[in-house]
């Protein structure tokens, strides 16, 4: 059942994103097709199965949820060029194919990351079912998410801290707003969608940290002891670029209880909502359990 | 006149954007300060001009433009950040001061320049006097104007021209698109701030693809007439990295008459309007009679 839904939701994402980029007047072709390279080159789409996931949890028809899912991709797959580009992490594979700036140069690949975030925010702003109020909150999550006090700025901590010793609070801030902070928009749009109230604004929010900050202790794990053919990207990439992971801090078993107490709260977090939530609960199961 | 408003509205939006940045909190202290540097070097500000001046002319009190003055100017300073950059036009000075990849390094510059993209869609959904309606079309307006159909699109377009000759429409599109859309959108956001009618709309319109075009030709009509002195930048810098210009495409001469024919453009979009348009007529001419 989850294994379906997630399908379902990448299909229905990845369709939306295409027919929104086929849909852009075109300027410069080579820029439109780097950008689709970019955001359409796989990838599980997690935050758009957390948009879809909890929107219907909380009753939102899905095709009010396509713009959101789409929006929030784009962000995120900007940061993926931008981060694999020489100057950032220098990755030259990504889900097992050649990054933007390989694929195509380094200067296209940084105005493909440019034109997907401004894409995000056009998108959000589209024509919609939703009051203005609702959209303009969703483009507020969405900015503040993204920006300097959330990814933008965890990545900044994340280049700052490669070949240096950080401590495990540093490397859990690193991380909440590296990756949690887009995961916590993506359910903060859903309810946003569902005009949600406070008790399952918080619990949510509780559910996303937990999986978010989950997510990423596996993700450590993974890079150890996967394998490149399995994670599309080279494997042990953390221990050779040098950078502080959970693994490394906690070792591999430490780690592990991690993602488990992790999931624990993401449940709990879960279990005082009156809704049906078996899909996400699974869901968070998965962030710790999947192998790639 | 011109001069003091000028200086005056530039004071006014660069504390507004220290303000802003000083408000972020914290997360990387150097991405901070090379945000600040990109935003904050100086410049013109004709973006932020053209908000207050056009909102003025137009009854919007001035506290009510600074975040869309401030949004604007962080759109615009991204995009510089990002064209500096090796990979791009690979420019060392700017405004007679280090790029930010020069005062920095290359990762932070692409991190500066996606923080503040970030940060203009923050900044114009914060709590204000417009409505939700009118804050969601300046959203969109922005996104639009920075975005693949508009200015990161323009820059893709320039960098394909570069070792190519291409034709004086080719080198209209992509200055349309590259300055003049974000200079577009600067008079945009003040009529939204308006409630401006059609014919307002309209007619400002064409007055900002009159000058915004017209700055173009006049930027180009520097590149050879001008110092590096004066500009603060590389002089002959275009035609170092065999970029088309209109005095390549028209001659000196050709090209002044150019800025002059669009100067009448603007000038009679201005004279169908019932306001008083002195100020901004006058900033039209000084778009192309700017040394600097």
């Amino acid at each position: 059942m989850l294994s379906d839904a997630i399908t379902r939701y990448q299909q229905r994402v990845n369709q939306h994103l295409t027919s929104l980029l086929d849909q852009l007047a075109t300027t410069d072709a080579t820029l439109k097709a780097a950008m689709k390279h970019g955001v359409l080159l796989g990838g599980k789409r997690v935050r758009p199965f957390l948009v879809y996931a909890v929107g219907d949890m909380l009753g939102v028809p899905l095709h009010k949820l396509d713009n959101c899912a789409a929006a929030i991709e784009c962000i995120h797959a900007y940061s993926l060029i931008h981060d694999d580009l020489p100057a950032m992490d220098d990755d030259a594979l990504r889900r097992g194919q050649p990054t933007v700036h390989v694929a195509y140069d380094e200067a296209t690949a940084i105005l493909a990351g440019d034109g997907l975030q401004s894409l995000a925010f056009d998108i959000l702003t589209a024509p919609s079912e939703f009051s203005a109020e609702q959209q303009l909150a969703m483009v507020r999550s969405l900015a503040q998410a993204a920006g300097y006090s959330g990814m933008c700025g965890g990545q900044a901590l994340d280049m700052a801290a490669t070949d240096k010793q950080i401590s495990l609070d540093e490397l859990t801030q690193l991380h909440r707003l590296k990756t949690g902070a887009l995961i916590q928009c993506a359910v903060e749009l859903a309810v946003i969608a569902a005009a949600g109230d406070e008790l399952t604004q918080s619990k949510l929010r509780q559910y996303a940290v937990a999986i978010g900050l989950a997510f990423q202790v596996q993700d450590d794990i993974l890079d150890v002891t996967s394998s490149t053919e399995v994670l599309g990207k080279p494997q042990g990439s953390d221990t050779k670029s040098n950078k502080s992971t959970y693994p490394r801090l906690l070792g591999l078993d430490g780690a592990k209880a991690t993602a488990e107490q992790l999931l624990q709260d993401a449940l709990s977090a879960l279990s005082d909502l009156p809704y049906n939530s078996q899909l996400i609960a699974e869901f968070a199961r998965y962030i710790i359990e999947r192998r790639v």
